[in-house]
This record gives C-alpha cells, sequence and structure tokens, in this order.
C-alpha cells in the first residue's frame, strides 16, 4: 500500500464545497468518484481545507491509500483526463503512509479578492466580491497588521463550531491594491472556520470607514464573535497554497 | 430625439457573441430587448466591435437613439438593474446625433491571455487559453515589434471575409509574462476580422521555436492567409477599451 498526495485546483462557482453531503455535489465526491473508476478500488481522499460551497483553490491538498501501480507522479495526468474542467490536479506524489493532511505542521495561504469599483466587472464576478463604496487600502492594510502574530482568534470565528481552541498564528497579512482590485492575501498555521471571510468583512469595514483601522485590535481582544465584521462572500475567497515544511 | 452611447462589459462565455443571430443568443439581442423595455420604445443598438462568439469585453461601445427623458448618464444604473449578471454597462452617456461607433476615428485596444503551465487552472479557463508547452515570452514580444505601425494586414485576416482594404495601424504591441500567465496587449486603429486571435496563434507559435521571431514579418508580406499561424480559441480574448479621440 501507498499513500499519495494530490494538489488539488478548482472553481468552486458550481459546487457546495469541498466536504460531501447530502444537498449537492462537492469536490469530494467527484475526486472520490474518478479514483476509485480509474483505479478499480474503492478510494476516500482525506482534504487538507474543507472549503465552503463558492469558494474556490489553486492549492488545496488531498490524499488517499491506494494498491495501484500507477507511479505517484503519473496519477495527475491519468486523473485530469477524468475529471471535469473545473477541478485540475495540479500535482500527485508518493507522500509517507503517516503523512495527514490536517494534523501535519502546515503554513496555509489564501486570498481574498474585491473589486471596488462603479459596477461590476463580468468576468471577475465569479472570483471576487464587488463593493460600490470607495476603499481606503492603505487603512485596510494598516488595520490588518495587528493580526499578525499568535492571537486568539475567537472573534474572526463562526458562532457555528465547536471548537474550543481559537489560537492561530498569522505569519503575513498583505492589503494590495491594483488599480479597481483589492486583494487581502493572509497566511497562517491554521484557519478557524470561515476566519478568512470574517477578517475580509471586517476590514472592508475599516476600508469604507465605518471602523477606525486601530479598532480591529480591540475586536481581536473581544473574543466575541459579534464584536467582527460580517463574513465576506465565498466567491471572493481562493485558497492559494498549503506549504508543509516538514515533508521532505 | 438624442444620442446615447453605452461602454459595454460582458463575459462573452455564454453568448454566441455581439451581433443578433438566428441560432444563439447574443449581448446586441439582450441590450435591444432590454433598452425597450426600460424606455418603452423599439430600441436597436449599434456596436463598436461585433465581438465573436465566446469573445469578452470590458469597454465594447454601443449607441442608440431615443426619446427618453431619462438623463444619459442614469441610463447605465437603470439597465443594469435588468441586465444579466454577466453583463454590465460601466458608463452612459449622451453623444451627438452624428456619431457612430464603428465609422468614428477610434484606438482600439485588445488583450490576449494565455496560461502557460504544466496543467490548466480552472479559475482562469473561461477567460485564457491553456498552452502546455513552454512559451518563450521574449521571442513573441520581439516578433510581435515588426507589427507595429501601418501595414497590410492580409495575412491576419480571415479568409471568411469581403473586406478589400486590409490596411490597418497598429500602435502598440506588448507581450508580457507574470508567472504562468502571458498577455498579448494591441491597440491600433482598427483591427480585421480575427486578426487579433490570428497574430496570437502566430505569436503562440513562436513562443513555442516554430517560427522564429523574423518569420513574422515574412508572413506580414506575404499577404496571404496561409503563411500565418491559426487563430487561438476565442476565450484568451477581451475587448479592454474604445477610445474616440474626436468625441469631447
Amino acid at each position: 500500500m501507498k499513500r499519495i498526495m494530490l494538489i488539488v485546483a478548482y472553481d468552486g462557482t458550481n459546487y457546495c464545497g469541498w466536504q460531501i453531503q447530502p444537498n449537492g455535489i462537492t469536490i469530494e465526491e467527484i475526486l472520490n468518484r474518478n479514483l476509485t473508476e480509474l483505479l478499480k478500488e474503492s478510494i476516500a481522499v482525506t482534504g487538507a481545507s474543507r472549503t465552503d460551497s463558492g469558494v474556490h483553490a489553486l492549492g488545496n491538498v488531498a490524499v488517499f491509500n491506494t494498491e495501484t501501480r500507477i507511479p505517484g507522479e503519473k496519477i495527475s495526468f491519468a486523473l485530469n483526463q477524468r475529471l471535469p474542467k473545473d477541478i485540475v490536479i495540479q500535482h500527485s506524489r508518493e507522500v509517507p503512509l503517516d503523512f495527514h493532511p490536517r494534523f501535519c505542521n502546515s503554513i496555509k495561504t489564501y486570498q481574498y479578492r474585491i473589486v471596488n469599483s462603479r459596477f461590476p466587472i463580468p468576468t471577475q464576478r465569479l472570483y471576487s466580491y464587488f463593493v460600490y463604496y470607495p476603499l481606503m487600502a492603505e487603512e485596510m492594510s494598516q488595520a490588518a497588521e495587528c493580526l499578525i502574530g499568535e492571537h486568539d482568534f475567537k472573534s474572526f470565528c463562526s458562532a457555528r463550531t465547536q471548537i474550543t481552541d481559537t489560537i492561530r498564528r498569522i505569519y503575513d497579512i498583505r492589503v494590495e491594491r491594483t488599480g479597481n482590485n483589492i486583494t487581502i492575501t493572509v497566511s497562517g498555521n491554521g484557519f478557524l472556520y470561515n476566519m478568512v471571510r470574517i477578517i475580509a468583512g471586517t476590514l472592508i469595514k475599516v476600508g469604507l470607514g465605518i471602523y477606525p483601522p486601530s479598532h480591529v485590535k480591540e475586536i481581536l481582544e473581544k473574543k466575541d464573535r459579534l464584536a467582527a465584521g460580517p463574513k465576506a462572500p465565498a466567491q471572493g475567497l481562493t485558497l492559494y497554497h498549503i506549504e508543509y515544511p516538514d515533508l521532505s
């Protein structure tokens, strides 16, 4: 038996997120079905990040065990032949049997994209959140700084979760404007449920002038979901990549 | 009576191009139907560029005559309320009655986008052309230079056209690589049928090393469609904007 790691890119528009669920089609389900057909054995993948409905990925990670004799690095090519065009394996390879994409030490990077203009841009509508009122990117960037480091991010975690350890470390967060596009890029050792979307929704309130930049530190200290801004819509979010420093 | 100009952005994925045709839904048809309903008079727009099926636009231009009392600059807001999400008016205003978007002096800018990587990127698949083999962007850029200026672009014009004057002026053409993305940005005083897509298809052949950069000048001189490369696929092309220097 061997363990294969996949780097999975997808356009989340037409999926009910990563995780298998009864009410709609998911990325996990499509991968399981196509791997099972390809390898002629029952396959169930384990994903690194259970992205929400409508969220995109350039580099989510999944693993599965298999008896196949197909070399690890060839599985991407074979699987891509079968997958729909909105899911593409970017890379595949063999990893140690004890590698787990959620429990191993990792650095995840997400990007949240905003189109800030008078009218929406049709070709960007599926991959960004449209904000009509002018956003002050400089203030958003300033506000974001206090999130860097190890903190209790309880204020930035969906109340609909049973998790108790809400301490995470953000390595970097950048807010950049290029013309009408504003991107929030954040990397950390783990993210709570809806954390990036709540950070984006909170920074947008700063950008609109509703919160002063210094208010974000107060939100953090309150450890109360109600203190933060709303979660920004799913389509603006993309899971960029996941690095596993201990994986050789 | 007054004449209104619209700047129209659209995601061309689900349309059979700009121009009304019997076999599928088009941008022109959607605009006519919605303007007719909004203004309660029969409206027929005239477009600047009759983009092909699957081609996108950030700034195509259309004009129409109307008796409405709605101020020109308010029409964009009212019309956007009715339009599907993949067509968005970016601007509207009154223009002189003799302004014609095709026959008036203009500078059009198109962009052709290529994703050049080992595997396609799902979130870019609708707005770019995927090329697997590594492209030499520097050579493409060098090859493109000879197209700048006034030339007979007969080699770069679809044979399926009755046009006789194939002389056009290209003001600028730039090939730029950012990571796995290559963009070809070209502006000129007018473009022949499929001209930008044939230029892109030809430059891709240079990028692949099939043509040396100097060969593009020879293609131009041959004045024969068969001398140039294939037309690159529609989804990579976006009409960026159209400037009318004589329109105040």
